[in-house]
């Protein structure tokens, strides 16, 4: 099988994290993420986001934090606004509708959502033989590899305030926005602005943990019994903290998002060069470019990735995805066969 | 802080999960359990099992397990039969409800169900403004440590036929079940006799993880969307399969289940030397002696346990849970402190 | 068939809301409950009720005021409390766990809940690996026909103040309740006591309809979402108001229970004349002789009731319930031919 | 106030219906609906739809109907397809996603759905990461007033044969469909096309109530279970039998759905010889008029009705909605207004 361009989840952690469980791996603690390693991990966390009164939890995926959050924080009745390209809304087998509430989705031409566009659902919504709007769901960086920069956020969160809605960020990929060239603004200013948001690992380097950080009072209030009914209640739960202790140990938790970052640019400025453009802007470690197919079937022989796209016309968008993990040899050797391909085409 | 007799989770893994963890970490594996290390997994799982044709799925933990696999194999309307001891009625948060579900309880003296007392369930839920039984749950070991015998199994499979009912198994602890003194059915008679059931690894040395074995073809389709539904499936599902090729490997999985239980009937026989009785038959590595209060409050200086029940008699029952990690210089000087303490008491 | 005992739901409505329908039909009027017959309909509750700042919301049915109240004024993870013999545990087909709740039951003798058996739920859901109890259910009259007095419902309500519980009472057959020779308490006096009631018109002459008044401000809020939701806003809602126009009218809410009570009484009196006692304490219209099986087998020739439970001595309990439409001659007719069937069994 | 012309269930009932309900008044019946005049009505059913072999139920409502049948139909992961105007999708406060279900909607001009729509989502939904379509859900007429002629119905019901998807309309205003110009299929040939269709009674002249009648033998399994955990088993289920065996005798059904056509017809007559046009081809009862906004607000003085949205250009889209109670002299008049309001503005 060739080399894997198909996600940033390929590989399994960082040799730091390997180590401390090993270390640790003897010491008798207690269970469900009241252990040392949590409460130490929390700990640097709170540290590292500023947010020095927030409750941090530990869960073990992303849909998982997305189900808890959203249903711990609405009541039956109320929904949750997400760009249509949102991960709930696409890619979690109706794991929020099974928890009894709606995705209301906008389109968006870039994966953001604007106040404009929420207000669009909120102003639609008008009485109760609808929905009520209660919470808006973002992800940074999205789900077609954009970033987020410092205005957008505020105004998002100042509209949310004058409407009574949550602002909620999936960080999944946190790390990878923070560090795109197309950021401006640092973990501590971030973090101060949603209600709740979390932190991701599995797509950062660790084998597994998403850290849930939770500013809001009204959010915090007995989050643990969700998390037990929601089966994310690990016994062992200080394999997560061993994550997070690892992923905020000497900045890897940035290195990582910045050498994901890296790669995808190399990658970009090649594909560029070989004169191909992109669906979206290429801002982080997912990039999609448009290739013609007969290029993207030699390169198919060689490397992994989706096909995100048929364009119709002889082309197609891929997705490349690369990771704390992504060798420099093998992205210089993609841009090389690409070119190559595109010559025999 | 105390030694810990507090659970079965209080240490990391056995160095052989570790060994894989650090030995497969660079090879890039597809996400989702569909890497080679679930593939291995599930065919050791298969092999060892006897369930050839069975689907196996790899979770985190027991709730997500019992969690999903009810609410995949039910109706709205249907329900789960359990002892009143039983997990999932008591200690998973109301996570089975949270799927729509009723738990039936029956009260129970040892914590195992019989045919006699399902059907008190089933003859009393006549028509539709009940709900309708549909799967009986059971746990080998139980909640407070004992263990199915073969005949025991075998009729209350037998009844559950007779009356539409699945026979679903939660294994948390099933190898501390097969390597009990109490046990006379060898793995590969007991696999073939539940619908579903699972196999604890997170209790019995593992870092996290349950295997789920699905005998009957009405449960095994579309399992996959459940449990991604229920955020169960990881996107390195790696790190599950790394647990069962550890744990099935050489036998450590029975070999950490023998151990347990062995470090428990050492315990019981040292309360029993020192004068004591037990709440239940000490069968597994869960054993419940009954001791003055006074000897309790003495030995909760040095060590950590559960006090289970106030007999109100000046006695309480206290729960003793080893482990595959319990160390026998521990398990001989608790009962040496036990028997000073009742000496000075 | 025989003259139905079975149930005081068997007949239609008083006349005095057929004619209100009538009067009323051509009228337009706006939907879902904001129209001029309920509007009309909780003045008049509001009045007679002295809760003159509760809000008042009509639901079709039983259950589906049970759900709609239980579910909307619960947070996930959070139970309600139940006599073992209560409708929602019992008859309901999982109405409350299918939104996701758990009914934690106890048992009694007679149907009724207080504190202490209360507070054995209490005190055993002590973490977030259980269920947090948070609401208390009860009926008036219960299920086994049994009546609360005021000071059984002062020290409830007070148990629940003091433990953060709701108090919610079951009112379908509340007018039998304050009509029964065994109560003691004003309606008004009553209707201050709980968090949220319903007022049962079903059961009490009407053709449908519940009407649930809550005083608590937590549990007002966003209702109609709640009721929307489920399905409970009627279109044409002005037929719910029209009900309660009917039976808050001329205390015809009153009489109905009163008969009803009357007519059971009058059994009652002739059963025991004739020998026999009673499965529970005969208090409204609902009651539970025990009777030879012979006796039972004749007069299942001429009337229609459920057997209750078998006593497994030639005895079985039955139920017999009366209703605002029961004739006095049938009753007559009933005690005279059960004493004839006892001569002659 | 003035005249409404807000919705089709304005007023009562037709006559025929309280009569029926004042002959069988004092009728013993058995509870639930499984009464004589539910069995009755249940008959007429079979015998006008042809469907012989179907199983009828009948629920007091719409948002009711649709959550029972799609929740009883799928399994947790699976969803149901609709128009983005769909009556589910937008007006009932999320009832379907709170039985955990996930409405999959597509764009479309007309409020009706082809195969063409659907397959967008099929064809999308192709693992399980993402929910899986199992239903086609259509109302017909559709909430934009539109009707679906025998063709559509019979392509896109093919094309839930060939793709395993259940075709299921909602037919609140059947009768309106029925009798409406656009229409060219008889009751019968439309009964016997989808899996699980129901026939509304609420805005066609009953006080409430819909009769769900279910062809697939996969739905028709344990369908009462469902209805008594939703809320939906009347206790005195004879209302709802009342009300169809009204609608059914005489066919006061389609004489009910001719007249609030007729009148719609007559109204969009008159508002386009006035010179205006409208949102939607006017089909059935209700119709959506272009206008001035100037003549709206001169109408709002005299008649009720909805804006439905404002076009930017001075002009709105307005609702009107006719029924079986629509009186002609107001249609006349609201024409004469309209016209008047024209010359003035």
């Amino acid at each position: 099988m060739g080399y894997s361009f198909l996600n940033d989840y390929s590989e399994g952690c960082v040799p730091e994290i390997l180590d401390i469980l090993g270390r640790t791996n003897h010491a008798q603690e207690v269970g469900y993420g009241e252990d040392a390693l949590c409460v130490e991990a929390a700990g640097l966390i709170r540290g590292e986001t500023g947010c020095l009164k927030a409750d941090v939890h530990f869960v073990s995926g992303a849909t998982q934090a997305n189900k808890i959050i959203i249903s711990s924080a609405l009541r039956p009745f109320e929904a949750v606004v997400a760009a249509n390209t949102g991960h709930i809304a696409v890619h979690e087998a109706g794991a929020i509708e099974a928890t009894g509430h709606k995705v209301c989705t906008v389109p968006t031409a870039d994966g953001k959502l604007i106040p404009e566009l929420v207000d669009q659902v909120v102003k639609t919504h008008i009485d109760e033989h609808m929905v009520k709007p209660r919470m808006v769901y973002i992800s940074n960086t999205t789900e077609v590899g954009t970033v987020y920069v410092k205005k957008e956020l505020t105004v998002l969160k100042e509209y949310c305030g004058a409407n009574n809605l949550y602002l909620f960020v999936d960080g999944a990929r946190l790390a990878q926005a923070l560090t795109s060239k197309a950021n401006d603004i640092a973990m501590k200013e971030f973090a101060a602005i949603p209600d709740v948001f979390y932190i991701g690992g599995t797509k950062n380097g660790a084998l597994l943990g998403e850290a849930i950080v939770i500013n809001n009072e009204n959010i915090k209030n007995d989050f643990r019994f969700n998390l037990k009914q929601n089966g994310a209640l690990l016994a062992k739960g200080r394999i997560l903290g061993a994550q997070f202790i690892g992923l905020f140990t000497d900045n890897i938790f940035y290195r990582n998002g910045a050498h994901a970052n890296s790669m995808a640019m190399k990658l970009a400025d090649g594909i560029e060069e070989a004169g191909f453009g992109f669906m979206a802007e290429p801002e982080s470690n997912q990039i999609f470019p448009i290739l013609p197919n007969r290029v993207i079937e030699s390169l198919l022989k060689d490397y992994r990735f989706y096909r995100w796209a048929d364009n119709g016309d002889g082309s197609s968008s891929i997705r490349l995805v690369t990771s704390w993990a992504t060798k420099e040899d093998k992205v210089d050797r993609f841009i090389a066969d690409l070119k190559s391909a595109n010559r025999c085409a």
